[in-house]
């Protein structure tokens, strides 16, 4: 028999772990082990309970149970990575970026030892250079690494243009390429309203306002929080990505993966429309880009590369 | 037409309102207002525009909105007031039901003001004694007027049952009565895994220390997380109450009802089985009690009294 | 208080209507009454029954009735008219017509007759011209008369393509105008496969093919199934729009609606996408066509225009 | 990587069949075969084509196939069997399990052939020995051939009694043994409303009344239909069943199992208590009946084999 409850670890069990885990939850997507280090022990496994003792309410069957030992975590069949920090007073972005990818690394090579047929997801950020730094790290093939930030960029731009319109964000389709957040290049060109481009229902000086906000969605957040960073928008990209795969949809989300000569690039892992099924990455879909639109993903690209540098100590 | 969305207002924007918010927002039950005090106004807005940003992903349309201004909530269905601080070093117990029964009384007398036709669901502890705070400041028919203790208990109870036989929580029911937590009286003979009575399948000393593991519940979380308190389980039973009452499902659910010759008792908020719908508490089921239960049942009784006392400076 | 069970109504217990009815329960969207003519009022009530006797495993509360008396529809908020007949061999098409515009007529009548603040929602065949019927009979405001063709052309389109490209159906977007089924004019350069034209990812030939596919879509199940037509996919689609507007989701969705001057027509009731909410049909969209699609669509009106002819006997 | 699209086979693609097809694909459980007889394939086609059709309005992915060639149910993980006639005029009771025995066996034979590790479930009449036919045909483990009864019993039982009370049929938990239909014995002391033994809540002779309808309840529709029988509330049973197995959800649900010495018999097919998981029927319950209990499931064991004997042709 085949059958048997997926297995989902979620490393990192902040807020954006944890309410990831509610939606894998919901989903009755497996069983969920939720993985902090090992000072944070304690309240891993009390955000775990808490969340299993809301399934009989809730109606569903999920085993999600907190540690901070990765034998716990063995054969998971997904693994998603959200560890890391976030900057602090006084901290440069690169350094930042070298204890994020020490962090990533080092809980990478701790998952690929229990789960070698995991597919990994990242969360960490700067999330496009964390994907290849699991990428490196793992040995993984690429289909099985992936990044995280196209899903949540265009929820975000999605809600803006919902609020525009006054229409259902069921409706709202959004576009993006490239790096995360500031760096994203959207392609309002294919952002639609119920089929019908943006552009024909919004005029160019607004959406233009639209396609800023949601390029520092993040920040605004992070602004009206004061402490602290988005978690339900990002939760939910996992967890529809992940659904993605533990059901085979073959849905077409935008994905950082590895371009290799995609887009004409390299060695690079950027946000781009992927196709999701039980296989991770089994397609990168590749689109005609205006000039425009060809400068502004150099420049994406350019960013990410930057980041990269500073992760291999160049 | 009479169709509109419903509208419900949360007091109290920390991770109990919020993650309510979040399983309302699923439900598609309506429009959700956030609200908290105005030094807390710009993180209500920012948790309530992440959760707003999760909408497209998650497939569901509700606006969601924070604010700190009372006018906001106008013409709520349903509102829900978590509000009140949790038990800080040094604080007397009754300093904390003092405190509390004023954040409540606030609370409720804006609430009325701008709702006056709504129902009330307090979450506020101690809980049995902050629904009658509410009750009568709000001068609301007792119909209108609910406590939640008893869907989270039997939940918590229920999960333990469902680990302790290892089946699905969908099909273990429990049962209690009385004060919320330690004072809880559960009846273990109408407590059933598919339809079994436990008793048949779980040791009477075994049933035992599950039923007070239930009974301590929120005490073993808070421990937990060293921080803070529950609230995916509390979220997930508030929804479930609201859900109840805004599509008039008739549910049979334990609130905490004002009693009046019920079980023997006047005058007294506390939790009893509960038929909900449109009109709030539409029906107090009894039950023919052991003198055990009785017994029992009076001690949780005092309880409840004396803090009332303490409410009313007696 | 406002809060209510909603009431919809479905004219036409066969299978597409026991079917939309079974959606519509799923949703928890309301009571539900099933009415068919007196000589099928037996079958009705049973179906109507045994529908009810799912919900406890389906875990939805809803009232599902049978009946052949309007007075049971009194005050519905929505009313979904499957009523009219097959056309049957030896049958000219001007007597179908004919014969299920009385039919569609009589239906309205009563419908209104009780449920005067009601929408109307239609699929009986033809479906343009049996939505004007409904339009004239029952003197409803042109926002409150509702036909049903675009969601479900559109359906099965976006089925073909997620076959054709191996993707999840989800992520695959239609667009049409236009009369249903035979005469609908697909506006293939507003239909997406994750945001990306159709145009880039299949060969033109091929997709020509699938839209002609689409538009006899209906055709070939008729064929398939021998006896009978489909329907599981109109079902969905009325849910889906009852959906909308019961919750007044705002949703961009096709729909026949009464045209005055929008698209250049007037006095036409013809497929356009359409905002659906509280009110029925809030909002047509207009788009600019080019002039192939224009005469394409100017044929479609014509082909509407001469079975509304039929209809008023000229 | 263990993670692939379920597969699941109907055989019999009659309104019970087909309607189990789409409860299953409502849920994303699978991709699904509806297998019928070479003279219905063309109708069995088109039904699921209608049924994929509405996938994308429904938003669900599940690719739905119909055939009469066993070759492409091959690798099934669950196999449900609806298989079979209805007792035509002039037809013996004999004659009528002579023939659906063998539709059974033969049905049987082909799905064991090209699915030897999946699990069978069935819902052909009368089920109890259908279920012993596809027991010795399949040379399966016991765990592997499951009857339904016990979940469509209950859930007429509990659709009456939330009728009867104006409750949610959610809170209404019922409780029955032995044979399908005619043949039932419920355990009235084992159902509850929210908990509250129904003996408390209803009349004794009323709720006689109620369980005297239950146990007609197919034939309550069969009349009302006229030509045909109950199939919503037989398919949604089927579905529940095959989600606790594909889901592993460990659900204690009424099943018909082989028994070998609970209940104090052996060889026999009867509806009991089970625990459904990944492996099928993982545990009988046994309860302790009282005299009259145990009288009344003796005299439905007996009419079992009864019928067992004209299968065997004792």
């Amino acid at each position: 028999m085949t059958m048997k409850r997926n297995k989902i670890t979620i490393v990192g069990a902040g807020f954006t772990g944890a309410t990831t885990a509610l939606f894998l939850a919901q989903k009755e997507l497996g069983d969920i082990v939720l993985l902090d280090i090992p000072q944070l022990e304690s309240p891993t496994k009390g955000k775990a309970l808490d969340m299993f003792e809301a399934t009989p309410v809730l109606g569903v069957d999920a085993n999600i149970t907190g540690t901070s030992n990765y034998e716990d975590t063995a054969d998971s069949d997904v693994v998603i990575i959200t560890a890391g920090i976030a900057r602090k007073p006084g901290m440069s972005r690169d350094d930042l970026v070298a204890t994020n990818a020490g962090i990533v690394k080092s809980v990478t090579e701790q998952v690929v030892k229990y789960s070698p047929n995991s597919i990994l997801m990242i969360l960490s950020n700067p999330v496009d250079a964390m994907t290849y730094v699991a990428y490196k790290t793992s040995g993984f093939p690429k289909s099985r690494v992936i990044g995280q930030s196209g899903v949540l960029d265009t929820a975000r731009f999605r809600s803006f243009i919902a609020m525009e319109l006054g229409v259902s964000v069921e409706d709202i389709q959004g576009f993006v390429l490239g790096g995360h957040g500031d760096d994203m290049v959207p392609l309002v060109r294919y952002s639609y309203a119920g089929g019908i481009p943006l552009e024909k229902l919004i005029p160019a000086g607004r959406l233009e306002e639209i396609v800023q906000r949601a390029r520092v969605g993040g920040g605004e957040i992070v602004q009206l929080l004061g402490n602290g960073s988005a978690y339900y928008a990002p939760a939910a990209s996992l967890a529809q990505m992940t659904e993605a795969i533990l059901k085979d949809k073959k849905r077409i989300l935008p994905s950082i993966a590895l371009l290799e000569g995609e887009y004409g690039y390299n060695d690079l892992f950027m946000g781009v429309p992927t196709l999701l099924g039980k296989n991770g990455i089994e397609k990168v879909f590749e689109l005609e880009l205006t000039a425009d639109e060809k400068t502004a993903l150099d420049k994406s690209a350019d960013s990410v590369r930057k980041v990269i540098a500073v992760v291999e100590g160049r």
